[in-house]
């Protein structure tokens, strides 16, 4: 066969990528090595799937759920045998929470070369089905298509999920013939009207409608809005949406306190619940007397859409049973930028004030950001993301594959306590010239870790548990870090100096830092 | 009951460091989460157990498997639930990789709450089973120390494994009353002497002994050399050996190449292949054409100690069977200060000239540190420890950790393309006081990804492929990085300034970190 013959032959890889792009994966989060050196030389034949390489792995999985989340359109990472995909097990853990649809390749050696047991050599596929999504193990390069086109199929779910393709190093180099299977989301799984008829009775103040997933769109809001305006039910939204739309021309919903003393105390009233688009709301932790269920053991709960029925056909049902007319949202007034000392609450205001029409904020504020959705409420429209699955580090890389999905600003709210787990995303957000505001949220300590120790009792100061919550000693230089990786950067010690900071980086292309120093307490 | 009876009850979380402190264990590396508030609690009431604060787990797991490789005494690490467990887990790998005893303790829900899939909720047993120790979920508070001791005996081997043991958030507050068991490292498994006397057939230059583990000591060098003085034998190091004497006073061994043709080149005149604490060598990846066995066929390949045997007791035993003499190795002149444009030869040579005896070294510097050595033969004692696993960043976590268990100075070279994965290690450096070197070698870019690029082909300037395997753009600054987590540091360009630099780091107490930055090709 001659040479050139020989190098146009279509591989497992071009197959891969033929088939992720054609399913909908503009970009990929790489963090390539050894075993994937097929599939990143395929890159160079197109199909025109965006390598974005990032410097460790748990931002290719954030990343890539960002993207998804922003986009519908699934996410994609590239990752390195067992480790790599360990480096971005939490990150997929959070996007499983999202149910982002996301889809993990994972290069790995041949079998024959496993049986070796070499040094990067592990237990690949007991990792992988930890994961807790779809998995599975590409047999050969001449079928690569067909199991890409699988993980694809598990990744859109309904409901989303993250999608693990592990591929031999030799089966990405290997002939494949398939045709390119063209993978579309499937339809959400369709609205059961006896299950219409049952929430249709959900009425009055002791009622309550809890919104997630797809029912805090624009539409599911207007929709759920018109249905509580003519039931007399209470709104509310899950403690941690993957993303909401917010700001003007939305209704601003009761978030299910993460706290679950105080989440119990804001279900107390609630004789029945409606699910739509959410599961019931459990506490995150157990704690001694305190009941893991959120609501009271007598409360009815229903479900009119879970994660990856049809929520918005399920709630345009019920607005028709109902006859619920159009509402239109009371207008707010404009938010005012606030002076003095930074707080949580004037940071939350400083935000709130200088938001961005179409901007994508990202919420790992932790407690400093409790303030977050009520400041922002009357903010141009945005959307905002939380810690779905509350595993730290989500914040950088959900910024940076939201920026390269979607067209406007990305603000990423990160608490200091958070930051550190995936900072190397700041380096691609600048090798990509991404519009990113990331602001770090300085109180130099684990504030969630002081409040649950104090739940055991008094902690002396200087004690062994005391500086196990304390991130000063030395005190981290946000600043300095972010000009490590390329990024400008600045500190704002007031909610004045916040404001400007805020206002000069959407002014301004690329990323951008700001350490928000909160006032000592 | 009063009060103060109460708070006096001993709790399953004191049973736990009571049992660790006793079976060995001096320092736990934490990054700890609500649900092991109990065990962070109970660090207040001793049993004196050093909490070393991480800001992420990879940090947490590496430094357990620093400690324990420079002490032979159990490292600790101390993880939240399932993500915690997944960003530890590749130092995991590393840590079983070397046979390091470590202990890696994770908090998680009481059954009742993880039956309610709270988010942070995830198949931490299949997770845990991956990584290939040993794991054990504990039960209740009751039976914690006996928990404890049993995974410090599973730690402890032979050979040392990671041990991963889960503890419900409710099980650590329980009361325990049992007596701490005092586990201590058992003895290797004793010498066959059937081994022995084949090992003792093992002769002339077309024999070689492969030394690994115990065998990499002074001790084990000293026999080994003995042996092959009188055997003439050729000796061999382990490609990646978890620790190894090394400098005046130690025979400096040939490494197994890490290049899989080099290394077969290397090995091919071998006809018997003795294995002293060491496993049979295999490449790093699979390659088409190239066998993964890295010897011949036909090479007859013995075990004179596994690993967990007893190596040393082995050689001593062979000493005696062959009548080897001691042997003075050849005093070697002291290595001079090198000068001119910094190389990967020239990196290695001003660390040679200028390492004080006592020094560990962190070796995880990939492609720029193939002399390393080589150049450090003769300087004076010390120890280096290698990427055992071969997954990147677990050369600042192993450095911290080694710091924490050992009196000398550490010297960590660390590829640019590494030290993102584990950076946060630098300001537990700085928070600890610790006498710890940090060289980052800045080629910026993954030079042995390039190379196995190029294996498959040429890769044109600029394309995807390319833009892969590229750490610039920008250039990331390492001194602002560390100057961001509280390390002073300063930036080399000639091996000259590299020289100054590392003597002016190990005369002055603290964490230290120097950018060498390799003159462009």
């Amino acid at each position: 066969m001659p040479a050139d013959e020989e190098t146009a032959t279509r591989r497992g890889a071009n197959a891969l990528w033929e088939t992720l792009r054609a399913g909908g994966v503009e970009a990929c989060f790489a963090n390539p090595g050894t075993s994937e050196m097929h599939l990143v030389a395929a890159l160079d034949d197109g199909p025109g799937v965006r390598p974005v390489l990032v410097l460790a792995e748990p931002v290719a999985t954030g990343a890539a759920d960002g993207f998804a989340r922003v986009t519908g359109r699934p996410g994609a990472a590239l990752l390195h045998l067992g480790p790599g995909l360990a480096n971005g097990w939490s990150n997929l853990h959070n996007a499983r929470r999202a149910h982002s649809p996301v889809v993990a390749v994972v290069g790995d050696f041949p079998d024959r070369h496993r049986a070796l047991d070499p040094p990067l050599g592990s237990d690949l596929d007991g990792l992988a089905a930890s994961v807790g999504g779809w998995y599975r193990r590409a047999a050969s390069g001449a079928t690569l298509g067909t199991d890409t086109a699988d993980a694809l199929r598990a990744a859109y779910g309904p409901p989303g999920r993250p999608a693990v393709l592990a591929v031999a190093s030799d089966a990405a180099g290997q002939p494949c013939d398939e045709p390119v299977a063209a993978v579309v989301a499937p339809p959400a799984r369709p609205v059961d009207a006896a299950v219409v008829e049952a929430a249709a009775s959900a009425r009055g103040p002791r009622a309550a409608l809890l919104l997630g997933g797809p029912a805090l769109t624009r539409r599911g809001l207007e929709l759920a809005t018109r249905v509580a305006a003519t039931s007399g039910a209470r709104l509310l939204m899950e403690s941690f949406p993957a993303i909401v739309d917010h700001g003007a021309g939305t209704v601003s919903l009761e978030r299910v306190n993460y706290v679950p003393e105080f989440a119990q105390a804001q279900l107390a009233e609630v004789d029945e619940l409606v699910l739509v688009g959410s599961r019931e709301p459990v506490g995150p932790f157990d704690y001694e007397g305190v009941a893991g269920r959120l609501v009271r053991a007598d409360t009815r709960v229903s479900t009119l859409a879970a994660p990856g029925d049809d929520a918005l056909g399920a709630l345009e049902a019920l607005v028709e049973r109902l006859g619920a007319p159009p509402v239109r949202p009371a207008p707010l007034g404009p938010p005012e930028r606030p002076t003095g000392a930074l707080t949580p609450a004037s940071l939350c205001a400083a935000v709130g004030a200088t938001l961005d029409e179409g901007t994508v904020v990202v919420d790992e504020s932790i407690t400093s950001g409790l303030h977050l959705f009520e400041a922002t409420s009357a903010s141009p429209a945005h959307r905002i993301t939380t810690l779905t699955g509350q595993a730290l580090g989500y914040g950088l890389p959900c910024a940076l594959g939201a920026a390269v999905g979607s067209a406007g600003r990305v603000l990423a709210l990160v608490a200091d306590g958070s930051f550190l787990y995936s900072a190397p995303a700041l380096w691609s957000m600048a090798r990509e010239g991404l519009d990113v505001t990331v602001v770090v949220l300085v109180n130099r300590r684990y504030a969630i870790l002081e409040w649950e120790r104090h739940r055991l009792g008094a902690m002396a100061e200087g004690s062994a548990s005391a500086s196990l919550m304390d991130l000063s000693r030395p005190d981290l230089d946000y600043v300095a870090l972010a000009r490590g990786f390329g990024v400008p950067a600045a500190r704002a010690t007031t909610a004045e100096e916040l404001g400007d900071r805020l206002e000069a980086s959407a002014a301004e292309p690329g990323p951008h830092l700001v350490e928000a120093v909160f006032a000592p307490r």
